[in-house]
């Protein structure tokens, strides 16, 4: 059985790791034609995803607060990096070249890495350069406010400006490369989700569902489970974002799991449902029509189409089912590098989809007061339509016996 | 054998999951003192740890970057939280009072929270008053900057002040409910470790050694095992922030895993070393150097003490052994709901040690160009002196057979 297997090598399908220094060069190109359209003289990076984007340093260091690290894109030539010391070593074999490796002994008790920084900047832009940062929607700045402030302060002739749309722009079409990791850990995770009802059963508590889930994902070749939330209850379940209960799972419940599986360092973020005994008709008709948005979401995610289309294509159908249904915010996102990513599946994202985008098909609805029931697929959007990254959940909402 | 049991319930030691709400009472208590002596007259949350340790919220969903979660402390009565309608069912589960919770629809494309925040901010502290936000060291402000600096704009008789130190004081000196959950984390990771030389041999490549250590400890009834790094090679290792290859464990290799492994949010940080098959010389000598380096450490880390007096008393062990060794910074730091935290081991930070205090000591040393080795422990600060969370390694570098 599955479950009492040894950890398989699990490198049998696995694409390769890393990317190709050509993949680095072409991201660089991109965004550096951006720059020269929008007039920015250089790009200040603070946040993993962007680091990792452009140097291909793939670290969980970052989850330590303790050290800032930068990454400057100039407007011509390769990324410079001002970093600590302690991650010089393992950033000399990324395609970033030694001297464009700029380190400091961090921690730092007065100037932690801020002088070598602003150095970096006057470097690259001038005094009066522009400098885009990430600042706007779903993006933060991850280094001290004040060392922040005390930079736009040094350089009070350099002009600060949002990143966020350019960064966006580039992020949001992935490369082949990228497509094939995020494709690879849905694959993993699918399977694993098609083999639960073997796994998990009545007299489970919640905490073991998610274990025994979660140690399956590894062994199935994971490379790690950052996130999975879900819930379980009687016909529906109430909060999808708390951690599991020691509740007991019993005949009658619907379980949910979603999880952010990694596979070198690109995400899936998928859900399924399971009835545990019998199902109500309730929930197996709530199934039916998510079941349905999500076709219909499939049949809108074309190239030319807008985000806001397909959230229109899902909402129409949990709506003509639920005339009371209150807007949810969101019908899904984007996908690869981080759990969430821009667009959203939103009424208000015109965003217009384009071939290598990846997104999820995420509708949900409220069976009952306090019962909610949510469904999520995976796609990359190609010329002549969505490819499913994820294996289809079944039609029917599954019972475990 | 431990590697084919069942996933155990692991519940059988468990602390309790959560915290009574004398607990909050009591860090809110705690904070609402500080900013009376500091004149501050809000403070202004944003990232999961802060806004979990004054609420309870443990979730997840943080990792999704989308949305914004905002936790305005008042001078006098409850925390008010300003987060996204998809959080407040669970929020509602917390001490915090349903009166105390605004929500709005998340995201949002124009404001997304930010006139609500603001008012709540106005409401609280009135036109002039001193907010504090952490913006001092470790620290990052978790929503969009271009936000913040609208806030900013947007109450300019409002003074923002640093809040780190506040905050710093208050995290630092764990409760006795917060050290049993990192004491449990600690003896579930201790006895994954201790039993790791079944589980891991040579052939094994780096990644397998990581998966069957990570699911062992997930098996052993570890929430999850966000950090995991570490390192093999020849007679030492030559980084620590590298993910796994997929180079085979041989003979003469020293493997050295480190973990940020938790139970209900609270993190253990430590390491072990091991060699496979045989160890040179240089390797025993090094392991034997960093064990008397940490006993050095126990022996200085007393209430009263600072914590360069902790890095002092562990540095001079390694200098008399490699006179020509660089400061690499600190050996060692705070530990609770993050992986690292304030204060330092290192030279400059004067923290004064007191009761309740949890620390790693975690001194590091060169073997030759490009060989490294590291050694980690856990410790609480108690009134006669330091209680190790983590079973201590073992005196002598142990040999994988």
């Amino acid at each position: 059985m599955t479950t009492n297997a040894s950890p398989p090598l699990a490198t049998a399908n696995e694409p390769p790791r890393g990317f190709p220094t050509s993949e680095f060069e072409s991201r660089l190109d991109r965004a550096q034609r951006l720059m020269a359209q929008q007039d920015i003289d250089a790009l200040l990076l603070t946040t993993e995803p962007e680091f990792r984007y452009f140097s291909g340093f793939l670290t969980q260091f970052w989850q330590s607060p303790t050290r800032p690290w930068f990454l400057v894109i100039p407007a011509r030539g390769k990324p410079v990096a001002v970093i600590p010391e302690i991650g010089a070593d393992y950033l000399r074999t990324t395609w970033i070249a030694e001297e464009d490796i700029r380190t400091w002994s961090s921690p730092a008790p007065e100037d932690d890495g801020i002088s070598l920084l602003t150095g970096t900047l006057r470097e690259v832009t001038g005094r009066t350069g522009r400098i885009g940062v990430p600042m706007g929607r779903e993006s933060h700045l991850r280094m001290p406010l004040a060392d922040f402030d005390a930079i736009r302060n040094t350089l009070p002739g350099a002009e600060f400006v949002d990143a966020t749309p350019l960064i966006r722009a580039l992020r949001m079409v992935k490369s082949e490369a990228e497509i094939a990791k995020i494709g690879h850990i849905c694959e993993i995770v699918s399977g694993a989700f098609e083999v639960l009802p073997n796994l998990i059963s009545t007299g489970d508590t919640e905490r073991d569902a998610f274990r025994k889930f979660k140690v399956d994902i590894l062994r199935r070749g994971a490379d790690d489970v950052p996130y999975l939330v879900g819930g379980a209850g009687p016909g529906g379940y109430d909060d999808i974002i708390s951690p599991p209960s020691s509740r007991p799972l019993q005949a009658g419940d619907i379980l949910m799991l979603d999880t952010g599986s990694t596979f070198d360092g690109y995400f899936c973020d998928f859900d399924r449902n399971y009835a545990f005994g019998h199902a109500s008709d309730a929930a197996r008709e709530a199934y039916t029509v998510l079941y349905q948005a999500t076709e219909a979401g499939l049949r809108a995610a074309r190239p030319g189409a807008t985000c806001s289309q397909v959230f229109e294509s899902m909402w129409s159908i949990i709506e003509a089912h639920s005339p009371s249904a209150s807007g949810v915010g969101r019908l899904g996102h984007g996908l690869g590098m981080q759990l969430t990513e821009w667009p959203s599946n939103t009424d208000f994202d015109n965003t217009v989809l384009k071939p290598g985008m990846v997104l999820t098909l995420e509708p949900g609805l409220s069976i009952a007061p306090g019962k909610m029931m949510v469904h999520e697929e995976n796609i990359v959007i190609r010329e002549d339509g969505p490819e499913l990254l994820t294996r289809r959940a079944p039609e029917e909402l599954p019972v475990v016996r």
